[in-house]
Order: C-alpha cells, then sequence, then structure tokens
C-alpha cells in the first residue's frame, strides 16, 4: 500500500546543504573542522533515509489508525502502538534523536543538517518525530539555563532518549495566552525544589510507553509572583522522581488526566496532565530563584518556543515532501483521457496532462521553496552559535528572528493547500485513506495552531521583528532582497528578474501602507498582518529560489546536457520559474486589499455577525 | 458536544429566496401559481429546520464515528448505524427527500427553494444526505427519459424514498474518463430487458440498509456498441428485481465487494459493486434502443450529473454554513488575550480580536457569495422548466450551463480554504474532533473530486462553455456583470464599484489573454484553465454581493437604524464590501501570473520532476 512507501527523493535536500548554502565555511569553523566535511552530510543522510524508509514509515499506518490510547492508571496510562517500540529504539541507537540537542558535545553537528534528517522522519511518520523532538527541545532549556548539578542529573538520559520531554506551557483557561497561567508553584524546604500544583493541556508527548521516565518543562506561577507573564517560573517536573544522587524513585503525582480526539497525528498522544493532585508532585526550579516575583520562565521557555516553531515549519515542510512524492507517483502509474493536444488519442498517464503538471509544479516548486527558506534558517542559528565573528553572529541572530515566523507559519499554511493538491492529483483515491495524501492533511492542520497560532506569527512579525533594533535589522533584510534583484539580474531569467522587480516594489508599497497605518489606525495591523506575512514568505522565497536557480544553471552550463545529473538542476531552473512567475503574483492582490484598507470585518458591530 | 450542535441561522436564506431572487414572479408561473405564495417558504423551511435540528444533526456524530459498516453477504452487505433508520425515516415522511425530484406532481415545490433545504440538511449531516440525493438524481433521468411503463414502475416508489437510487459510472480502471466503460449489457429475449455485466467503484450509497430496494442507474455497452462515450447505454439494475408487473422478486446478482475507507463523509456507504458475478444480472434499458451501435446513455445520464454538480456546490456550501456557524459561535464564548488596542487590560473574547474578526468576515461573506451563486442558478434551472418565454427557458438554460462548473467547482475549492478557517478560530480545540470544523473539513474534500474533478469543470467552462452557440451566450453574461457596475454605482459602494471596475476590466484581460492563446498555445488554456474558473467566479460573485449589498442599503434606510432588522442588512453590506476589497482582489495576480504565462510546468521532462 502507498501508505508505507517511503517515495522521498533527496537530490534537493543535498542540492541546498552541499551546493548552496555556505555549508563549507561552516565546516571550517571550530566546532566542526576537526569533524566533518560536506561530503559526510551524503552518510549521515542515508543512514537516516534507510531507518525512514524501513522502520519509521512502515509504523505509520499503526500511528494513524491504532494511535495512543488511553488506558488510565497513574504510572502508565497511555499506550502506544507495539510498532513504535522498535521505531524509537531503532532511532536513539542510530542517533537520529533528541542527541542533536546537545550544542556542547564534541563532534556535534551542525544544525543546518539536522534539518533533512527532520524533515525526512517527519516524511516517514509525522506522528511518531513527536516522542522525540519535544525531548530535544526540554534538553535546549536544561543546557542554557541549568546548574551543572541539573544537567548532569537529567542530560545524559535524555540525550539517548532513555528519559523522554515535554513541554507543558498551556493550561484550560489560558490557550496561547500565558498571562493566564494558574499553575502554582510552593517552596519546600530543599532549596530549588518547590511542590507543584495545576493542570495542563494539550501536551504533545505528556505520557507515553516508549521511555522509562518523562520530564516535563512546567511553567508555574511561586506564590509571590507577580501578575501576567512577569511572574512566570520554570520547573523540571518528572513523571518518576529524580533523586539528588540521580536515583530514580517513584511516581511524581503527574496524572494524565486524558488524551484528544484529534483529526490527525493519532500516533501522537496529546495529553491533560494533572500535576499535584495528591499534593505529592515536585520539580526543580530553572535558573534562578524568583526575585520580587519575577520569574524569568517564559524567557527560558521561549528558546525552547523559538526552536520549535523552526521545527514545526519543518513539520509542515515533511508532509509537503510526503505528499508531493506520493502524487508524483501516482501521476506517473494512472493511465486516464487522452491527451489536450490529441483528444482522439489513446488514454494518457495522467501526468501528461497539464492541469496535473501544473499541481505537481506546485507542489514541487513551493516545496523547494520552503525548504530554502527553513533550512538557510537553520544556517543561520549555527552562525548564531557557531560563527567567529560577533557582527554575523548578530546578523545571523536578526535573520532568525525575522525569518522564524515565515517558516511556521506560511510552511503550515502552504501545508493544507499542497496536500490538498496532492489528494487531487490521485483523483477519487486521494480522498481514500489507503493513499498517503488523506491522512498528511489531517496530520499538518495542527501546524498552524501550535507553538503560536499562526496569526501569533504574523502579529509577531508585524510587530517585534519589523521594529526590534528600531527596524534597523528588518529594513537591511528587505533591502538584502532588492540587491540581489539588482545585481543577479541574466538574460537567461528576465521576465523572472522582471516580476520579481515589480513584486518587489509592490512588496514595499505593502510595507509602507502598513506604516501609514502606524498613527491613526494601528488596528490595520493586525487585521491585515496574515497577508503581510505571507507577502513577506512569497518574495524572499522567490528570491531564495531564483538565487537556487541562477545556481541550477551555472551548474548546468557546465556539466552540458547529457550529464546524468541535468535533468536535476533543469527541475530546478523550472521551479524558480514557476514559483516566480505563478505564486509570488499573489502579491498584488495583497498590495491591492491593503491598499483598499476595508474595515468592515471590524467596523461591523459583534450581533451584525449572522 | 458542538457536535450536535445545530447553530445554523436561516436569515439570510430568507433574503435570498424572499427578498432577493424575483420569487414573486416565479411563483406567479403555472406550475406555482396555485399553490404557493412567497411566504409559504418560511413554514417549509421551519419544517426542514426542525428534523435538521432535531434528528439529522444529532446521528452526524454516529455517521463520522460509527460509520457504514461493510459486513458482506449478498442481500445486505452493508449496514448503517442504528440512528439513521429514524433520520431517513423522518425525512421521508416530512417529504424533505427525493420526493422534490418530481417534476411533474402538482404543487411541485421551485427547485430553487429545495436548494436552502439541501443546503441545511448538509450542514446537519453531510453524509446523510447521500442516501435521498442520489435517488433523486436517478428519478430525473427516469421521468425525463423512460416509457410510461418504466416510470409507473419506478417513480412511486423512489419518490417515497422506500426504494433509493445510485449512479454507477465509474469502472476501476476508468475514473473521470467515460471512454473506458467496460461493462456489458446482452440483449435478452425480453425486448428492453438486457444482461449486466461488469464492475464499478466509488459508488455512492451503492449498499445500505435505509430502503427497502436500491434502483441503480448502470452505464453499459451493448456488444456492437460504437468504441469510446457514443457506445454508451443506460440501464435501471434494480438490486431486488422488479418485474413488469411491479413485483419485488429475488436478489438481482448485484455483490457488493466492499466499501471504501474514506478522509471523511464516513456515514455514507461508497461501494465497489459487481454485477452479474453469478451471470444472473438484468436491466431495463433507458430510453430508446441502440442504433448502429449508438447509445444514449451518457447524455441521459448528463442530466443527472448536471444536477448532481448543482448539489455538490451545495453540499460544500453546507459545510462551510456550518462551519462558519460553529466559529461564530465559539469565537463568542473563548475568552483570550487582551485587545489589541488596551494590551495591558483583560482577556476578552476572541471576536474580538481583529484576525478573528478578518477570519469571521471571510468565511461570511464567502458563504454568503456562494449562496448567492448556487441559489439564482438553481432560480434559472427554474426559469428553464417554467417561464412561459421560450427566449427566457433558453437564456436561463444558457446561464446555468456557464454557472454549474462555476458552483461546483469554486465552492468545494473554497470549503477546504473556509472550514479550515473555521478549525483556526477554534484555535487547538478546532483540531479536536468533539468541535464541528474537523469533521466538516475532512467530509468537505471529496466535492472538489467526484462528479467531475474541478479540473474537469475549468476545463468545461474555458471550453465548451466559453466557446458554446459561437460564444454568444457567455459573451452576453460577462457583459451582464459589465452593466451592472456601469448602471448601478452608488454612493455608499463607491470604493467597492471602483474595485470591481478595475478587477472586471482586469478579468477581461485574462479573458483576452486566453483567446489569444488559442491559435498557437492551445494548451496555456488547461494550464490556467483552474485559475481562469476561480478569476470567473470571483468576479461573478462580487457582482452578486454587491447586488445584494445595494438592496441591503436600501431596506436599511426604510427601516432605520432602530429597526430589529438592522443589523441583518448591516452585514450583507458588510458582506459585499470584504468580499469586493478584499477576495476579488485575487483576480490581479491571476491576471499577472497569465500573462506572463510561464510554462516550466509543462516545459520541464517528466523524468526531471524529482
Amino acid at each position: 500500500m502507498p501508505h508505507n512507501n517511503y517515495l522521498l527523493q533527496t537530490r534537493d535536500i543535498k542540492f541546498v546543504i552541499k551546493e548552496w548554502l555556505e555549508t563549507e565555511r561552516l565546516l571550517s569553523m571550530d566546532a566542526y573542522k576537526d569533524y566533518y566535511g560536506v561530503d559526510d552530510f551524503d552518510s549521515i543522510l542515508d543512514v537516516n533515509y534507510k531507518v525512514c524508509r524501513d522502520v519509521m514509515c512502515p509504523a505509520n499506518k499503526d500511528a494513524d489508525e491504532i494511535g495512543m490510547k488511553f488506558v488510565g492508571g497513574n504510572e502508565q496510562a497511555v499506550v502506544s502502538p507495539e510498532s513504535f517500540k522498535k521505531v524509537y529504539n531503532t532511532v536513539m541507537e542510530a542517533g537520529l534523536g533528541p542527541q542533536f540537542g546537545d550544542r556542547s558535545a564534541e563532534g556535534r553537528m551542525p544544525l543546518s543538517w539536522y534539518a533533512p534528517i527532520l524533515e525526512m522522519q517527519t516524511a516517514a511518520s509525522p506522528a511518531i518525530v513527536m516522542f522525540w523532538c519535544l525531548t530535544q527541545g526540554a534538553t535546549t532549556i536544561i543546557q542554557y539555563n541549568c546548574s551543572e548539578f541539573l544537567k548532569n542529573l537529567f542530560l545524559p538520559k535524555m540525550y539517548t532518549g532513555e528519559w523522554a520531554g515535554t513541554m507543558c506551557l498551556t493550561e484550560p483557561q489560558a490557550g496561547s495566552d500565558l498571562n493566564a497561567v494558574a499553575t502554582r508553584a510552593f517552596p519546600t524546604d530543599k532549596k530549588g525544589i518547590y511542590k507543584i500544583k495545576g493542570q495542563k493541556c494539550f501536551i504533545t508527548s505528556g505520557d507515553h510507553d516508549l521511555s522509562k521516565n518523562i520530564i516535563h518543562m512546567v511553567l508555574a506561577k511561586t506564590p509571590d509572583a507577580l501578575p501576567g507573564t512577569a511572574g512566570i517560573s520554570l520547573f523540571i517536573v518528572p513523571k518518576f522522581w529524580v533523586d539528588e544522587n540521580g536515583n530514580v524513585g517513584g511516581w511524581n503525582d503527574v496524572t494524565t488526566v486524558g488524551i484528544e480526539h484529534k483529526m490527525g497525528l493519532h500516533g501522537s498522544s496529546t495529553c491533560t496532565l494533572a500535576f499535584g493532585e495528591n499534593d505529592n508532585c515536585y520539580g526543580y526550579l530553572v535558573g534562578e530563584e524568583p526575585v520580587g516575583g519575577r520569574g524569568k520562565g517564559l524567557s527560558y521557555m521561549f528558546q525552547m518556543m523559538n526552536e520549535e516553531r523552526l521545527n514545526t515549519g519543518l513539520f509542515a515542510l515533511g508532509t509537503i515532501t510526503s505528499a508531493y512524492y506520493a502524487a508524483l507517483d501516482y501521476t506517473k502509474i494512472r493511465v486516464q483521457s487522452p491527451s489536450f493536444k490529441n483528444p482522439k488519442g489513446p488514454a494518457v498517464r495522467i501526468i501528461e496532462h497539464e492541469d496535473v503538471r501544473r499541481m505537481l509544479m506546485y507542489q514541487k516548486s513551493c516545496m523547494e521553496a520552503i525548504r530554502a527558506l527553513i533550512y538557510s534558517t537553520y544556517f543561520h542559528v549555527d552562525l548564531i552559535h557557531d560563527s567567529p565573528d560577533p557582527a554575523e553572529r548578530e546578523w545571523a541572530d536578526d535573520v532568525f528572528m525575522i525569518q522564524n515566523p515565515l517558516c511556521k507559519a506560511y510552511s503550515s499554511d502552504m501545508a493544507w493547500l499542497l496536500t490538498a493538491e496532492a489528494i487531487q492529483c490521485h483523483g477519487g483515491y486521494g480522498y481514500m485513506e489507503e493513499y498517503a495524501p488523506a491522512s498528511l492533511a489531517r496530520d499538518c492542520k495542527i501546524y498552524a495552531i501550535w507553538e503560536g497560532t499562526n496569526f501569533i506569527q504574523a502579529n509577531d512579525l508585524t510587530g517585534r521583528k519589523f521594529s526590534m533594533k528600531k527596524g534597523e535589522p528588518f529594513r537591511k533584510w528587505v533591502d538584502a532582497i532588492g540587491e540581489f534583484i539588482a545585481q543577479k539580474k541574466t538574460p537567461e531569467f528576465a521576465n523572472e528578474f522582471a516580476m520579481m522587480e515589480e513584486a518587489f516594489a509592490t512588496y514595499k508599497q505593502i510595507l509602507a501602507t502598513n506604516e501609514s497605518w502606524k498613527a491613526t489606525r494601528p488596528e490595520l495591523t493586525p487585521l491585515f498582518a496574515t497577508r503581510i506575512l505571507h507577502a513577506t514568505a512569497m518574495v524572499k522565497c522567490g528570491q531564495l529560489l531564483l538565487d537556487q536557480g541562477l545556481l541550477a544553471a551555472k551548474k548546468l552550463a557546465e556539466l552540458g546536457e547529457d550529464h546524468y545529473d541535468a535533468n536535476f538542476y533543469k527541475g530546478k531552473i523550472a521551479s524558480a520559474k514557476f514559483y516566480v512567475m505563478n505564486v509570488v503574483p499573489n502579491v498584488f492582490g495583497i498590495d491591492k486589499a491593503m491598499k483598499a484598507a476595508d474595515t468592515s470585518a471590524i467596523d461591523l458591530p459583534e450581533e451584525a455577525y449572522m
């Protein structure tokens, strides 16, 4: 069954990492120079590919059809399908899980190499990756903010996956709004250890039977906490208590109340957790003691959150990738209807039909655009950590801050559209769960919601990111797109550069329109923020794909038409052209709508919505 | 649980039927004048509303969660959830099912009155309506093409729902391509009775336990049939044989081989049927005997198909409606985050947030746009049947032919986007199956595929419909939009008319660009057909909503701000403005892309898709 076919192709992944990004320069930096050459990437990718194809992908059917089961009880309330154990253990043994989170390890890999690994794993099974991705996020917080004592207590077993991790922010009464956190943390006799009481919901991998312990990162407020987010602290709350000597003790009063019945990602347990129902739940404080009721919990959590936002972009990309290759495969074998140019002729494979080509190229070019955007953002995260040049580190951080909301929101919004195109490519069979796209569409919808809804991303972009450091980094980021267009123009892509030029000028109009609202009509910005984010992402992706197209054209000229790799480069050129000429023009409509500045949605009284 | 809440509001439905469309003139025509006044619509709608709310909607949970079960065996291979029986019987007793199909009945209702009934039923349960919609389609074919003998044999019991009906076109090797029909029909000793042999798949309501018999309308080829679609004939093949005297005999060798495991519409059985596995399956020929191997099956089937395409638009609308009202309800009660204008203030209900307003108004305005489009198309179908003026009948038929692909494809493409917005309005809860939108999104996806994929609709529009009768009707249809814009301009909607003027001029450019490809680059038309269809629908919907907005403004002026209905009219004005200023501008991007005429998707060799 196609559900179990791992059809992903790695050629574009290798192009991005080995040919397009400055990986060689990155690998010359201290953290990597003694360990990796560019070609080492191939063998790492190869191991991951085999694990994805032979172990993860076959379990995805169980993920969707059996899913996680809530059985209740204290110590093991949620059980996974039998096939998951092998997947989890294989990934851990192969070092393809939370190990990547260890930023201090000798011989660690660049995060830009981790990106394709996670994309491929998600393509194999969007649900199962959740069991180690959150662990990795939790290790990020611990390694950067905890004492050596706590690091030694938790990190080694989390990196190997023996213990898993979670991220406990949301509470039933407070979804995206962390001001309303009501979970409490009471000091105990032991410094740094608190008694925890409260309920959290929507906790991904909140309980399961794949690891021996689960380490929850829990936002809570101490008794003297300031109101709002300023009072929030962060605690490490293990499912089974871990004492100061590293011994695992009894159950730590973390009760799984239930799991959610979701549209997709059935193989990932989304839990409601009650901490301290029996007044017997303890946690270690992360970082410094709160002073004057002021906790640093949220800033710690945001390190993880920022990482998870970027990861969410990758999850979305993984579903897009998997759906595209399933569609491509199907359209190459399905025979139906004569071609448009030979209507009396025989039925042809549907990949020969123009509209099917449009759908395939739409998927292919957007997949590559989103991959370019996300991988290059991960590359900037590597530079933040590893560049020897402080100015470059600062600029890399600026780029990450600006591009992270694009990675999260544009990718996840597009995943809904692109998985639908993959369904459509399958005709009636696309609606059947035996084929890959249906479950991928169901799986991907959550990415537009979690880790901050896509509007929160748009608000972050048009609010914080446009104006951070007095707006200087964002201006520089925009100008770089303009400079690219002005400087890289070539006859081979004359039409595409002309389109980008017009689109970029229009995008600057969009920014100017938004700016003009600031003083007197600030409420127009959130009304249009989602569209501004989309316009920003499309213009940026147009630049990135065109840049890749230029490189592909150069390589093709060098290698010649007869080279075995010529088709790949032709495909890259086509993706760049298609995206710029068919997707980027959406900015023109957004510009018109913004200039029209229609406020009927907010002017209309609520009672008139009917 | 919201799953069981029927939140639909009927005010806009009544506005369209009773205030906007020329229903009074329609009711003055012979078929209706002795039976109905405009206000009779209210009581009919009211009965339907109660059945939807109290009987259908509560069964929708069973539809999705239990679904249809395949148990095998000959006489009853598929069973429905227990709750379906009550639904089916109630709808039949209330006369809200296939009865509408009887176009010769005394006192029949206009089809434009049937449209809201079906929309509301779909909103209550998208799956369950399938059990009577296909029956109605089958009766359409029989009443227009069969002898009095066959009509008397089948129609009375089909109108009451005692017998259900299906539409058997698709075969495993031939999805959308009817050239490839391989089911055979062999003449027997009895004139008009044929032996049937072959397999059909994706047959909606192909087997179930809600009616005493199922009457399949089956496309098949006689032994001397011409190749291709010209050779196709149509047969009435009952599940249990009906003899010439109307007696129901034994099982007619129609085997249900299995049912599909679908993404949505779990409560509708999608069957693979084998006819004549034991060489004992018989059918009555519809219409005249084939002459010279030429059958009329396809033209008969297309009467049903055209109707089902329009119905599919309504199904999509029903899911949009249901999802919107669920979202509206949720956003009015969910409290989260302070408002943008008062960031230090208390958390507010999310309907007070600008982006939530945008999502709600997007749903509301598109819902009303699609309703205006579809109901007015049904109104034209009424005119085809009932107008005393032959010129009006002809024009109504032209309008129906042009608008039908828009109704089918635009509505179903939008349903995927709009149900996703409803999910997004629910935040994390939107991903949970306990809330309405998730299943509605899963349900609606098939509408873009069945009854001719949405590309087939786009191809039909840009091929047949643009050029039928030498292009005269389409030109007239387009000109009518231009005349509306030129003639109806008022200061109250000055900005909206200006936008429509520009959008319409741009749409004419789109048509001109398409026309310019005819001679030398005809393959560009199918490459852009989907986008041309969307542009056509948006411009038309802009006109229709603006027309409704003008009427609403007039009514509001008459009634005054303090009238209890003032809010409704304000909402109509807002919908018109929002749609014209925010949705219609998408045509500008389509125009740019068409002028760019990028052919990379079809130029790229297939091997380079990777």
